[in-house]
C-alpha cells in the first residue's frame, strides 16, 4: 500500500492533476467493459498529454512494477482494456492524446496521436474530398490507438482490409520506456522486421501505441447499393465470385443475412421495408462504388451484374436502390440485424472466420448441426461472406433464463461452435480479437506452435508481464514438457 | 571435425543422396552469391523434399550446433542467402520443394512450396487468365521462399505492393524445428500478434519459409503505357500526384529516369529510340492497366490525363504507346538503364527510400550536393518514383580503378549517401534488404530502439543464432550499457 501511495505521488508529480486521477467518479467509468461483461479495479487513471509523458510514466511503471492497462474509447468487444480486479492496475487512457499532427491532401497521408476518434477523424479527411476507408459501429468513441491494437474490421474489409492495411507508421512506447518511432509512411523498406506489423493487433500487451500515419483514398464520388434474394447461402457464395469477376475492384461490400435475420429487423425496427416483394431463404447486400472517372457508368455495371447473375440462376430476384436514401434504407437492414436478434432473448455470438472460399459450406452445413445437437435452439449467420467472416448466433431456446443460460449451456455452445470453426481451419476471432474474453479459448485451441512464439516474444518484449497482464497471450504452462 | 563428420552421417541418412551432398561440383556453385560479391564455404548443401525433412533437419543441426543458411534462388543481391567463410554452416536449398499443392481458380488464390520459381508460377496461373501481381529481373530463378524471406518488391509496388502485400498464408520451420503452419488463407483473423508478418522480410532469421498461400488477380485486359518529357524532377512529382487523382486505381506503374539514363540506354542498346522528339530533363514511363470491364476506354482515358497534364504545365512532351510492341519498348528503355550506366564504368549503387512525397526534393536536393562533395563523379537518380524508391548510382570519376575504386572512395560515398538519406527520414533498403551488405550500415545509422526490439525478438525465437548468423541483425554491442 505504501508502495502504491508513493507510486500514486509520483504519477501525479509527473503527469499533473488534468494527467492523473483517483477519484472515482472520474475512474469508475472506465472500469467496465462497454458490454458490461467484465469489471475490475484500478490504482488510478492515468491520461497523459504526450507521448514524452507516457514514456515516462511506463517508465515509472517498471520502477514501481505497477502493470499498465491500455486504453482508447473503451469500446472493445472483448474486455481487452478493462483492468483486472486485483486493483493493482493503472489505466492508461490515451484519449486526452487526440492532436491530428499533419495531414498531406496530395499524398493522402495524415499523421495523428492514438486518441483521435474515428468519426473525427473522417470528417476531417472527408471536408478535403478524401476518405478513411474504416468504419464500424463505435466509431463516435472507438480511437485510432485502439483500432490499430485490435486491428479492427468493418464493412469495407472486403475491398480495403483491416486497419492493418492502412496503417503506414506507428509509434508506440515500449514496456522499457523507450519509444518505437516508425511515423514517417515509407512505402518500400526492407530493414529488417517489420515491427510496426507485430505491434498492430498485438492489444497493447507489447507496447502502448501513441501515434500513426494512415492512409487515405479519394472520396467515392458514386455508389450502387443491390439487395438480392437468394434461394441457397452457396449460391451467394457463387454470386461472390461473380461480382468480384466481373465488378473487380469496384466491390465495396457483400453482407449476408438469412430469411430469419431480415424478419426480426423488419419485426424489431419501426419503419423498415423489405427490399424485395417475396422472400427468400438468404439476401446479400452488395455495393460498388466508384471514383470520379467511372461514376456515370456505374448504375449500368450494376445493373449488368445482377442480369447475368439471373441469368446464370444465382438469385431469384434483386433491386438496385434508385437513390442514396433507398441505399441507406438497404444498409439499415443490415445494420439492425444485431439489435433485432437481441431482442429476441439470450443468444451466443461468435466472431469467425473460415477461409472465404468455404463459408457458404461452413454455413450450410454447422447450422443445422448445432441445432440438432442443442435442441431448441436456433442458429443465425449473418454478415461479411467476402471476407469468409460470419457473426454467428445461437439463440436460446424458448424460455431460457437470460443470464443463466449464458453461463451454462451457453458455454457449452460456444465451445462447440469453436470446435467446428477450428475443424474448418478458421480462426475464433475474425475481428474482435482475443482479450480476456477468449484467451482460455486461443489456449485450449489455437496451435500450440503459434502459442508458443507469442509467448517467447512477449517475454523478450515484456519480461516483467507489465503491459496489459492476463490478455491476449495465453499463460505458459506452470511445468511445460514439451 | 568428428562432430562434422558425424553431423554429415546423420544428414545423409535423413536426407539421402539426393537430398545431401558434399560434392564440391554441387555444392560450390551456390557458395558464391549472384553479383559476385561474396563467397563463403559449408559443411554441404541440403535439399529436403518436403517440410517434414526440414523440421527433422533443423532439429538435427540444433543437435549438432550447426549454423543454418537457408537458399531459395540464390539472386538476392545482398549476400543474404551465401555462408560465411567458416566453413561451419550448412547451405540448406529449399529449391526440390516446388511443388504447386493447391490452386483456387474462384477465390483466386495459389499455395505452394517454397522452392517454386516465380516465373513458373506467373505462368500456372497466367494459363487461367488471372495473374501473380509481382516481377522483376531475377523472376527465371527467384523462388517464392526468398521472395518471402526478403519482402521483394519491383515495379508493380505502386498499385500492389510488395511481397507481404501478396501472402495470405505462410508456413515456416521454427529454430527448433517446429512448423509453424498458416497456410489456410483467413481474410480476418486477430487471434494475436501477426506472426507471419513477422517472418515476411525476416531473412531467414527467424525461421525458414517452407510453403505459402498467394493472392492472385485477374489477368489485365489491356494496358496504356505513356512516356512524358518533363523540366524538372518536382514536376515528376506533380504528374504523378495528377495521375493517382485522375487515374485512381488503375495506375499500375509510375517510373522516372533522368536524361543522363536515357542517354546512356540509347548509346548502349542496339536499336533503342527515344520516344520523344526532343531531349527533355526528366522522363516518366506511366502505365495504366484495365479489367476487362473498362478496357474499352481506357486509351480515352490515357490520353485525357496527358492532355489534362500538358494544359497544367506539368509535361513538356508527351506519347501514348501506340500498341504492345511500342509499349514493350518503352520498357525496355527503363530496365535497360542498370546495364547501359553500369558500361561506363564504376558506380556505387544505392537501393534507397524516402517518403513518396519528399523524394523528388530528395533528387532534386541531393544529387548537386553529391557531385560537388566527391568532383569528378556523376549522380543519377531513376526509378520507382511512385513508391518514394529510387535506385541512386553515383558513377565514378574518368580514369578511376575498377574495384579499387569501390572499395575505397565509393565506400566514402555511399556512407555519404546514406547519411544523407537517414537525415531526410528514409531507408538505405528500400527493396534489396539489408543481408551482410548492409549489417553494418543499420547498425551504424538505424534507430537503436528498433535494433535493441529486433536483437530481443531474434534472441527470443532462436536463441542459440542458428539461423542464418551474421545476416541482417546488427550484433548486440558485447557490453551494452543503455
Amino acid at each position: 500500500m505504501m508502495t502504491q501511495d508513493a507510486f500514486c505521488d509520483a504519477a501525479r508529480q509527473l503527469l499533473g492533476d488534468r494527467g492523473f486521477t483517483q477519484d472515482p467518479e472520474l475512474v469508475d467509468p472506465w472500469l467496465t467493459d462497454w458490454r458490461g461483461r467484465y469489471t475490475g479495479r484500478a490504482i488510478g487513471l492515468a491520461s497523459p498529454a504526450s507521448t514524452a509523458e507516457v514514456s515516462a510514466l511506463v517508465k515509472l511503471c517498471g520502477e514501481y512494477g505497477v502493470p499498465i492497462v491500455p486504453q482508447g474509447g473503451n469500446s472493445g468487444m472483448s474486455g481487452g482494456a478493462t483492468p483486472d480486479e486485483s486493483g493493482d492496475a493503472l489505466v492508461l487512457s490515451l484519449r486526452r492524446m487526440n492532436t491530428i499532427t499533419r495531414f498531406d491532401e496530395d499524398a493522402r497521408e495524415i499523421t495523428c496521436e492514438a486518441g483521435v476518434i474515428l468519426q473525427t477523424l473522417h470528417e476531417k479527411v472527408e471536408a478535403h474530398g478524401l476518405r478513411f476507408p474504416l468504419t464500424l459501429g463505435g466509431k463516435g468513441s472507438a480511437t485510432i490507438g485502439g483500432l490499430i491494437s485490435t486491428n479492427a474490421g468493418g464493412t469495407q474489409v472486403l475491398r480495403h482490409g483491416s486497419m492493418r492495411a492502412q496503417v503506414l507508421g506507428i509509434e508506440a512506447v515500449m514496456a522499457d520506456g523507450s519509444v518505437f518511432d516508425s511515423l514517417v509512411p515509407l512505402k518500400k523498406d526492407n530493414r529488417g522486421f517489420d515491427l510496426k506489423q507485430l505491434l498492430i493487433g498485438s492489444e497493447g500487451t507489447l507496447g502502448v501505441v501513441t501515434g500513426a500515419t494512415l492512409r487515405l483514398l479519394p472520396a467515392l464520388a458514386e455508389r450502387a447499393v443491390m439487395w438480392a434474394g437468394l434461394g441457397d447461402i452457396r449460391d451467394a457464395r457463387k454470386l461472390l465470385v461473380h461480382a468480384q469477376k466481373q465488378a473487380g475492384d469496384e466491390l465495396e461490400g457483400f453482407e449476408v443475412m438469412p430469411k430469419h435475420s431480415l424478419a426480426a429487423v423488419l419485426g424489431h425496427k419501426h419503419g423498415a421495408r423489405s427490399p424485395l416483394q417475396g422472400t427468400h431463404e438468404w439476401n446479400a447486400l452488395i455495393e460498388l462504388g466508384a471514383d470520379a472517372s467511372d461514376a456515370d457508368t456505374l448504375q449500368d455495371r450494376a445493373q449488368a451484374l445482377l442480369e447475368s447473375a439471373f441469368e446464370a440462376g444465382l438469385v431469384e430476384d434483386a433491386t438496385i436502390a434508385m437513390n442514396e436514401t433507398q441505399a441507406e434504407e438497404f444498409w439499415m437492414l443490415r445494420d439492425e440485424i444485431a439489435p433485432a436478434e437481441r431482442a429476441l432473448g439470450p443468444a451466443m455470438q461468435h466472431d469467425i472466420s473460415v477461409p472465404v472460399a468455404s463459408m457458404a459450406d461452413f454455413v450450410a452445413d454447422t447450422v443445422p448441426q448445432v441445432e440438432e445437437r442443442f435442441p431448441g435452439t436456433r442458429a443465425v449467420a449473418f454478415g461479411h461472406l467476402g471476407d469468409g467472416n460470419v457473426h454467428y448466433h445461437v439463440l436460446a431456446p424458448q424460455g431460457a433464463m437470460p443470464g443463466e443460460w449464458e453461463a451454462s449451456d451457453g458455454k457449452v455452445i460456444s465451445a462447440y461452435v469453436h470446435d467446428l470453426v477450428t475443424q474448418w481451419g478458421g480462426s475464433i476471432s475474425a475481428e474482435h480479437g482475443i482479450g480476456q474474453l477468449k484467451r482460455d479459448e486461443l489456449a485450449r485451441l489455437g496451435d500450440p506452435v503459434q502459442i508458443a512464439i507469442m509467448q517467447q516474444v512477449k517475454a523478450a518484449l515484456d519480461p516483467r508481464g507489465l503491459l496489459n497482464p492476463g490478455k491476449l497471450v495465453p499463460l505458459a504452462p506452470e511445468a511445460s514438457t514439451h
